[in-house]
């Protein structure tokens, strides 16, 4: 009989796999929590309705959607954006403004399965609700870039991409674009990039027949830095938020690490101010972070108007990135004491002692059945243990413990009376040094 | 316009909510590090076949189930162990057991809303699969107490309660029971606390007609200790095991918290031996936990025969426990420290002093925009940090800042480039004693 496999586009987290998803998701929360961000958490499916009334009915087509038994149709979370709003709509008034909240949710998305895209996903998601000036932004910012710095990342290794809708809308309007012209013309600016510059000409073309307002455009596109779009659209308040943001970055101390993109346009609609992406230096993979300002979506849920301002990052990409730059850590030590019975006798004093240790913190297995010493050896081997501890023989008769080092074979005999006491410092200190 | 609520039976947390959530999952991982188990995770959804073929088809009824867009049969994980086994059943042969291993998923069932009882929640999973001796069963037993007592419980709170199916099985054979009659008895013990004696002893006539046979299962089932049954059952080899298992419990150092109950069969019809329930010591909630040896799941799944042991625990029935106890811990500090600008053109310094504090692992936040020192010092409160920062005014000028333990009100002068090392020792100081 063949074994079964797990369904398509999702994946099996065996302990190996595991630790990479633990290393990621303890440097996020580590992240988070020096930002003063606390965790929340919603359901893992919505009623189908939420997600189409901030996207539209076509979602449906990502969806993992179905009905319950009671005919109510429900989707798997596709985003965690809608679960935030919605809660924080659900407090009405008395939210207690500012929010800064984070989740590390699991999403589902039904899309076709690509390099760094899978149907089943994690993300981490941050978010300062309450706040409309532009230091929010910044402060998001600074802490997407600080996410990728503790994860050891440098800016050799990434760079956040910034631009901002309301820049788009102004510019476009002050080109002479119809302001219903605009969301057209933001689809087009993001597929860009993806399509031949034939098609997106003759698209242009399409979305703005006038060929005098086209050329203003185009000079719009075109801009190679924020100079430049700071001359044509000088004295625009999009203009000067983004100058202050900017500045706050190099407050910050981060202006390393942020760049002017007028091609960060982000596909969902919802988006009200600055935008911005995470890429890899070579943008040979696809986003590892996209947020933004959306100032609409709590009361769209019917909550109270509400400034807000979150980004999303990936774990699939983020992954592949930490593999490519060498900064998976190794595996850690299963447990840091491997109790061997030096014969099958000597099994209730392993079990005493290993109750010992495991009441002051101390990681510890035995082999839960009688066995040799070189297996038990090799079962310790196994385990990742960086100590073997030997209980009976000739040493236990005189009340001592051999001890023996995993990593470098050596062995010293330790009195029992004194193990847990060794053992719980040797403990502590490896943990310390595995922190790094 | 009406916010939206979530989907019936299920959660959303707050971070008020998500903190008893965070505390009952770090206690659990303590617990299971401490064992020497290795964390895994497999994905939320999978193929409906699964289930069935642990379950049956009746298990539909229980299940969020749908077809995805290819019309592939999905359901939402009820359980863990399933996923478990396929997963191990996939390595075949090169599984490296024993494996210890564990994992926090978050599962659904459609299922009646009870007190302890939702639609979506949390398990803590633990399993060791490779060993055949009972020895594994009591390292579970151990964990589960373990787990329990990290929590704050003692024995005045909780009971092991521990029986066997092979025991009912080999007791029910040797009472002269045919062995095709166990399952229909097993159903019928399972459910004799939650159904008046009449019907019971109507039902027992029904699947025991004979007399003779019927008065020793009656004396079975009356046995009110475990000494009685070691008396009806002297020799049998089920006996044997949970003699030892029971003397491995004390070399545990917890006779106190197991007790033998022969009204312990479980629900699934997957385990082979040894199986236990936790409850509260008056059975006043639903069970904490349960589990037992399953030695035939994994080649049920097309791999090896692989002996295996394992229990889960929901996180439902604990959060409500803990709160009756008063085991909830405190809302820890959102940041330790909160920094105020004296004036609004301070803002860039404290910019530069939440980085340099952020840069040292100390959590930190500041208002995001202008305001007075009243309101900075209000919001200081609500994030419920440690310690205000004044940066500015007369002591900014003098290289000093201002800093005020919120707790007590007491305000001292620490000099400007002492400061970080100064709170990152305080911050070091506080979560150690937070952690207890």
């Amino acid at each position: 009989m063949q074994v079964p496999a797990g369904p398509k586009g999702t994946r099996d987290f065996f302990p190996e796999n595991m630790a990479l998803q633990e290393h990621l998701f303890s440097s996020w929360k580590k992240t988070c929590e020096r930002y003063g961000f606390e965790l929340y958490d919603g359901p893992m499916f919505e009623h189908l309705e939420l997600y189409k009334q901030k996207s539209g009915d076509e979602i449906e087509d990502q969806l993992y959607f179905f009905k319950d038994k009671k005919g109510r149709d429900l989707a798997l979370r596709p985003e965690m954006t809608p679960s935030l709003a919605r809660m924080v709509a659900s407090r009405g008034r008395d939210a207690k403004l500012p929010l800064r909240w984070y989740s590390i949710p699991r999403l589902f998305r039904y899309e076709k399965m690509q390099k760094g895209r899978l149907r089943e996903f994690f993300q981490l998601n941050m978010d300062i609700l309450g706040i409309a000036e532009v230091s929010a932004d910044a402060e998001l910012i600074a802490a997407v870039i600080d996410m990728m710095r503790d994860l050891g990342f440098t800016a050799e290794d990434f760079k956040v991409r910034i631009s901002s809708r309301t820049l788009l809308e102004e510019l476009f309007i002050a080109a002479g674009l119809a302001r219903e012209t605009c969301a057209a013309l933001y689809a087009l600016l993001d597929k860009k990039s993806k399509i031949p510059s034939e098609e997106f000409e003759r698209d242009l073309m399409g979305v703005v027949p006038d060929a005098l307002v086209r050329t203003k455009i185009e000079a719009i596109f075109g801009a190679s830095s924020f100079d430049e779009i700071c001359r044509i659209g000088d004295g625009l308040p999009s203009v000067k938020d983004l100058l202050e943001l900017f500045s706050l970055l190099s407050s910050y101390g981060f202006s390393d690490y942020a760049v002017f993109d007028i091609g960060i346009v982000r596909g969902l609609a919802y988006y009200t101010g600055i935008v911005f992406e995470v890429f890899d230096i070579r943008k040979s993979l696809r986003a590892i972070a996209g947020g933004g300002r959306y100032d609409k979506l709590v009361s769209l849920y019917g909550g109270p108007p509400t400034p807000a301002v979150g980004f999303a990052a990936g774990d699939v990409v983020l992954g592949e990135l930490l593999k490519e730059k060498g900064l998976v850590p190794a595996l850690r030590p299963r447990s840091i004491c491997y109790c061997i019975a030096v014969s099958d006798s000597d099994s209730e004093n392993v079990i005493a002692l290993a109750r010992e240790l495991r009441n002051r913190g101390v990681s510890c297995e035995f082999p839960l059945k009688n066995t040799g010493i070189g297996k038990q050896l090799k079962l310790a081997n196994a385990a990742r243990s960086l100590y073997a501890l030997f209980i009976g023989g000739a040493e236990g008769a005189e009340g001592m413990v051999k001890v023996k080092t995993m990593a470098t074979g050596e062995e010293t005999l330790m009195p029992r009376n004194e193990i847990v006491g060794k053992m719980t410092a040797l403990a502590h200190a490896a943990h310390e040094s595995l922190k790094r």
